[in-house]
């Protein structure tokens, strides 16, 4: 039996949604503004805040009446909005609000603290990253429009589903195909490996790098050679491997993209399926990743590169099984080893350039590339633009 | 200037997620737990709770330490966890507690209410609903097996984007192509485009509905022909069209489907690109546009359905522009017209009930469905279930 009340509950809930066209969720300002900010790309559909204002600065608005303390929280270190916890004001209707001094442009991780409990913002889109659906805000850069989404040829993302034996069970991966794939069914395509950060997964990639719109508009330009990325995520435990509380390291990754990923990738897309057309990168953890298994396997990686990974006491004598102590035998075998850091990346930098002068008086040939920024994704989108352009050149 | 106390707070944080290889977030409890429950498959990586047990209650449980009242609140009425609001219980360790009595299988929308302040559960994934990233748990059927991912060949879910002339905007469609789309190059398919319910998004057929891995079975075991599905989202405005508070209709959907997405479509996948190969169909608000634009355009579709669409006071001399008035005629010009609806349905099931008794009595050739359940995706899965397989027959 349902009572009258919750049928009269429902009724005028979905039909807000509904018959409006119109859908903005309870707690989510969605009418006018008056100023001249402009709603953050990142939020959901009619949110009109987070809100980016001409110089930069944001104004963040929630609904909570029943909160007695409503904060912004900037996630880590040197994050873009600040270091925050910006404590947000009460208004007399319960909106809670917060207008930030101007942030560095980019995307940037961000929750709320409602009376001390982080949760995303209901007004923002939301992104795996810290190891939850967390929220981000957009802070645009009207100088950079490589990262746009610009009226250029797009290539398509492929979600595909395969089974993983290092796993046992099913996995997806997210898969770039650029623009034209489906119309030669002839074309073979270069791949590149890309991997995200600790705490994300296989969508960071595209959703907070939007590598696609990069590649779509580098090869729109002519910079990079059309190319296919495959996206998957770094965390990967074997069959009955708990996560463990306390410390133990569980990531089988390596074995999984060695033999899951890259021979299905090679059976399911038009590659061209040898070393010389195969590159492996990665962001912080995914560096580590990208340089272990790149440097690893000499027989299926030609090109390598690390955004922002944490390389401390590097050692070019012993750092990856030797690969480095021939330098000639190294040169003549890898066709680019890629570093790229920002400097103000407190986690990553000083690591990152001192490899660089160790590899530097090896006489390993690298390329190294620093630029302004922390540890976060505008520059993880900026080293992406360095780095695609130098691939599969002969 | 960064101070040595920022340093440090950063380091701890990343590296946990790192170093371990394993990453549970703030606020998730990630330990391991000696019940006979299992992690609900909507929980992100290694998040133990909302956990369900073998009688289908189900364990929800957040840590909030300075929270002074913590609910797990089921969104929307006849929802499948129950009524609720349910009060956690705090432990001395500040995590909040419930456990709830059994709840339906299938996949249930809700929130935590932090203070009273309605926002996701860090332990779970988020799903696009009720105009906002939401909390889901699934709860499984063990006598259902047509949505579980199952070891068959798996089609994939293509994210395109696209400019829109409606809405003057890029955007983007999610595109269901069966298993072996890429490999018999030269073989087209008939195209269902398919809608999701109000406050949802392109997103959720896939994610909430799983019509990927449904489709994939039914094709695997010959119950369905191979077919494309469209997916995109139901909300469209036109340039400088003014989300409106206070209830403007502002959804040009039907405008951008005719004249945007179709074209598109046909011009970049291998469809067969006329009438008796595109169907249409979609659930609750995008049952109303599958029915408006199905039925509306003939000349582009033969085959219309609709899952727990709003249908009151349905007239079929008047409804649709009067395309029931020659019975003979539209039974002729339609292969299918398809209605489908949950008996629990307190929003649709009386008007569904209706209009089928309606189009009876006006001679009008159609199919009925009604099913155990509510408004809710476990339904929509199974409709999809016994739509799909009637299409595209001769």
């Amino acid at each position: 039996m349902h009572s009258v009340f919750k049928y009269r509950k429902l009724i005028p809930s979905l039909f807000v949604l509904m018959s409006w066209g119109v859908c903005v969720a309870p707690g989510i300002y969605g009418g006018q503004i008056s100023d001249e900010g402009v709603p953050a790309a990142t939020n959901v559909l009619n949110a009109q805040y987070p809100r980016v204002h001409s110089d930069l600065s944001v104004t963040f608005r929630v609904r909570a009446p029943h909160a007695t303390s409503v904060q912004v929280a900037p996630s880590g270190n040197n994050n873009g909005l600040g270091a925050g916890p910006f404590d947000m004001a009460r208004g007399e209707d319960g909106d809670w609000t917060v207008k930030i001094p101007p942030a560095r442009p980019g995307i940037h991780y961000y929750s709320l603290l409602i009376d001390g409990f982080s949760c995303p913002d209901p007004s923002s889109s939301t992104f795996f990253g810290w190891g939850r659906e967390t929220s981000m805000v957009e802070v645009p850069d009207a100088s950079l429009k490589f990262y746009e989404i610009r009226d250029v040829p797009h290539g398509e993302v492929v979600i595909k589903w395969y089974h993983s034996k290092t796993t046992g069970l099913p996995r997806r991966a997210f898969i770039y195909v650029p623009p034209g794939y489906g119309a030669d069914t002839e074309k073979r395509y270069p791949v590149l490996y890309l991997q995200h950060g600790a705490g994300e997964s296989e969508r960071g990639w595209t959703e907070q790098g939007r590598a696609n719109f990069i590649l779509d508009n580098l090869i729109a330009e002519g910079k990079s050679l059309p190319m296919i990325i495959v996206m998957e995520n770094g965390y990967a435990y074997q069959p009955g491997e708990l996560p463990a509380p306390g410390g133990r390291r569980a990531s089988h990754f390596d074995e999984l993209l060695v033999t899951d990923l890259v021979p299905m990738i090679d059976a399911s897309f038009r590659t061209v399926p040898d070393r010389s057309h195969r590159a492996i990168a990665g962001l912080s953890m995914g560096a580590g990743q990208a340089l272990s298994i790149g440097l690893g396997h000499p027989e299926m990686f030609a090109y390598v590169g690390g955004f922002s990974g944490v390389m401390r006491n590097f050692d070019p004598h012993t750092a990856y099984s030797g690969v480095f102590t021939d330098a000639d035998a190294f040169n003549k075998r890898y066709r680019l080893l890629w570093l790229g850091c920002g400097v103000m990346d407190e986690l990553s930098y000083a690591g990152n350039r001192a490899s660089h002068e160790a590899l530097n008086a090896a006489g390993v040939r690298h390329v190294w590339f620093d630029c302004p920024g922390a540890h976060e994704w505008q520059v993880w989108r900026g080293l992406l633009h360095e780095f695609a352009p130098l691939l599969f050149r002969e």
